[in-house]
């Protein structure tokens, strides 16, 4: 390194021009997409010539050559002569005017940033396209698991129909935590936060947030359909516990943060929420921090990708393919190619589900009649219901589970229940996913 | 259709002219590519112009548009001026005259044929690239699971050490069959023919050729390793029987026929070979004839990509999918960018395994000392032996298991014992995959 003009040893890019990278964000992902430049040979084609950071001293670090330019000062990235500004700030502010103007100025970008892309994605393409810039987001959906390129290349042939993912880590881990020691969901987020896998504020985690922004990016790019994320119910996994597992092992199930989007008679179903899954599906499998997404296309059937969803290295691979791709697309004179227009349905999370019910209560006669009746009059079937011993009467555990009906009316139904004196805790429902 | 101009609506394709389609081969899976491409919107911009085969007549189907010319002579379809020739004869021959034929006369071409493209992929991609056309063949390895672009440009940005896969569904449903009924691997065949997963001459599936291929075109296209595919041992799943998954079960393993290719010490190891895999791997749950590759990269970890590895519909959408991406580079005035060029390693099945080995001897005492003492003369060492009890005296199975050595010592060993009079089968070894 060192010098502007490179041999070239990836034979892919023998007849690249050499491109210049300003790297945005300097944490994680971004001294790991660093790392990954300098390790393959690739990287020739690609130099880093601008690392911006906030407070940009601390970050220095003695692997980087001495030419790189390490700045606080985003204006400074902006009008330079960079060729590609990689985005890894997060959030929508202020990237979305970063990412803005370095399109307009000439730069093309790659993001791994899935708030951005969730909420602004289809207008930054746009600009993209406007600018004839490209603007490539492997990263911000499942980390280095590449079902992005995957559902737009390799399944573009099928008609795509839905798409359903474990798509946080945290929360994956926190439930594969709960499941092994039977602890509190308190406890498990506490170990998460310990092990770094969890933040001090794991409120975008744990209550959907993160995974409902990929899981809208996914509908955009895989199923052709357009969403705001404050249109998909996101529901939290505060409220699993230990017995949740017992009770989820009886019907031969787990439980997993499950984010869902289903194109059926004419609208987007979507949700983000913790779901019974049968132990022998590859949702079941996913254990620890690992992502992994299912697309259901009406020719090809069941297609999985898993792997490891988050992490430096791995978001880094990513970044850097998407980085790899647009040299060579730089190098054919060419952007990448138009993506299809997305269409907006009428988005919803009423799905018809089969569901379990658990509630905690004040043992009394006639409580199963009275929760009965109320399910009745509101036509919802019961299942079964399930009643382990072994627990004090006063906060006594049981689970009923129902016949598919609509969460519209399992929450109508539940809403009435919850009056009910008897309850310990509220009402707490999940779809079984069959 | 009828027309040769056509309104577009994939608004991915809004500026492509519309590209002239020819099919060679029209058996399930090309009837296949023919309703996929008149059931999506998306195919106006892809007109089937000829569907070419053998004794014509008897495969004409009235839901092809009038205009199309069904012919037997497939120099009328390389005279034409079709776009794309869409190659799915399969074989060799007459395969690879006519795609160089097709790339020279000025059409791209997409095929699904992997003893084409493992034989002599590298060859007509250099040929494709000199003739400015496209050669696509992401349906020559594990049908709809889009592992190849996957690779490519998913996780270009890896440098990938390893490959792992369950490649050939007969093999993985005859095996499946086996472990659930006990069957014998003849009695287990006949059920897959029967069933349709086998051919009356299964030799290419169940000797380990078909995956062969397969791994051949992932080593050169993930692990940019140049391999042919008589270079890489394969071996049969015929010596298979209900009680090596009974031995299999009590090391918490099952037995698949699985491939691998793997970049070590300057060497390119790969196999084709039944093995035991621990029953919460990843491999262990891909049932019937689905198939699942496993990359593992340097820096992204371990990716897994799962689906349906072959039928008509799978298939197709591979086929479908390379067409459309080539109509859209069609359209942009550029063919796919230049692939790295593989490097010629080593090619050795020379692996450093677990080894089980399974022994069917006529009972008398001494026979596990004589054993032992030739392992050991080799230097090989013992970590188990495994006997289960209710068999013959006269035909009495039982396990050894090895620690870890090279195949190529294990196998001095086996000759010397299978030299020793008490064998009823020749000892049959499988490694152990952790």
């Amino acid at each position: 390194m060192g010098t502007s003009v490179k041999s070239i040893e990836d034979p892919c890019l023998r007849h690249a021009p050499v491109s210049k990278v300003a790297l945005v964000g300097f944490g994680t992902v971004g001294s790991a997409v660093a790392r990954l430049l300098y390790a393959r040979d690739a990287e020739h084609s690609l130099q880093i010539t601008q690392i911006c950071n906030r407070r940009v001293e601390r970050k220095k670090v003695d692997w980087v050559p001495e030419d790189v330019v390490w700045t606080e000062d985003i204006e400074q990235v902006l009008a330079s002569d960079a060729d590609v500004l990689v985005e890894l700030v997060g959030g929508v502010k202020p990237a979305y005017d970063w990412v803005s103007r370095a399109l307009k100025s000439g730069k093309s970008v790659v993001t791994a940033n899935k708030q951005l892309m969730a909420h602004h994605g289809t207008e930054l393409l746009e600009l993209a396209r406007e600018c004839g810039q490209h603007l490539a987001f492997g990263a911000s959906v499942a980390g280095g698991i590449p079902v992005l390129s995957g559902l737009h290349e390799g399944l573009g042939g099928d008609r795509l129909l839905k798409i359903t993912g474990i798509l946080n880590g945290t929360c994956n881990f926190i439930l594969t935590k709960i499941e092994r020691t039977g602890s509190t969901f308190e406890a498990a987020l506490a170990e998460a936060q310990q092990a770094g896998f969890a933040e001090a504020d794991p409120t975008d985690d744990v209550d959907g947030f993160d995974a409902r922004a990929k899981l809208v990016i996914l509908a955009r790019f895989g199923l052709n359909a357009e969403a705001r994320p404050d249109q998909v119910p996101a529901f939290s996994i505060r409220n699993i516990d230990g017995i949740d597992f017992q009770y989820a092992h009886e019907l031969n199930c787990t439980i997993r943060q499950i984010s869902r989007a289903e194109l059926r008679d004419g609208k987007l179903y979507a949700t983000v929420e913790p779901a019974l899954v049968p132990q022998d599906s590859p949702l079941a499998f996913v254990s620890g921090s690992q992502n992994l997404v299912i697309s259901t296309g009406e020719f090809g059937g069941d297609t999985v990708f898993s792997g490891f969803g988050a992490g430096g290295n791995p978001t880094a691979v990513a970044v850097v393919s998407d980085l790899l791709h647009l040299v060579r697309y730089r190098a054919k004179g060419t952007a990448e190619p138009d993506r299809p227009t997305a269409t907006k349905y009428t988005v919803t999370g009423d799905f018809e589900n089969l569901y379990s019910v658990r509630f905690v209560v004040k043992d009394s006669p006639g409580i199963i009649a009275s929760i009965a009746a109320v399910f009745s009059k509101h036509h919802i079937n019961i299942d079964a219901v399930f009643q382990k011993s072994g627990f004090p009467k006063d906060a006594l555990p049981f689970v009923i589970t129902l016949e598919p009906c609509r969460f519209s009316k399992l929450e109508a139904a539940l809403k009435e229940i919850g009056q009910f004196p008897f309850h310990v805790h509220p009402p707490f429902s999940m779809p079984v996913l069959r």
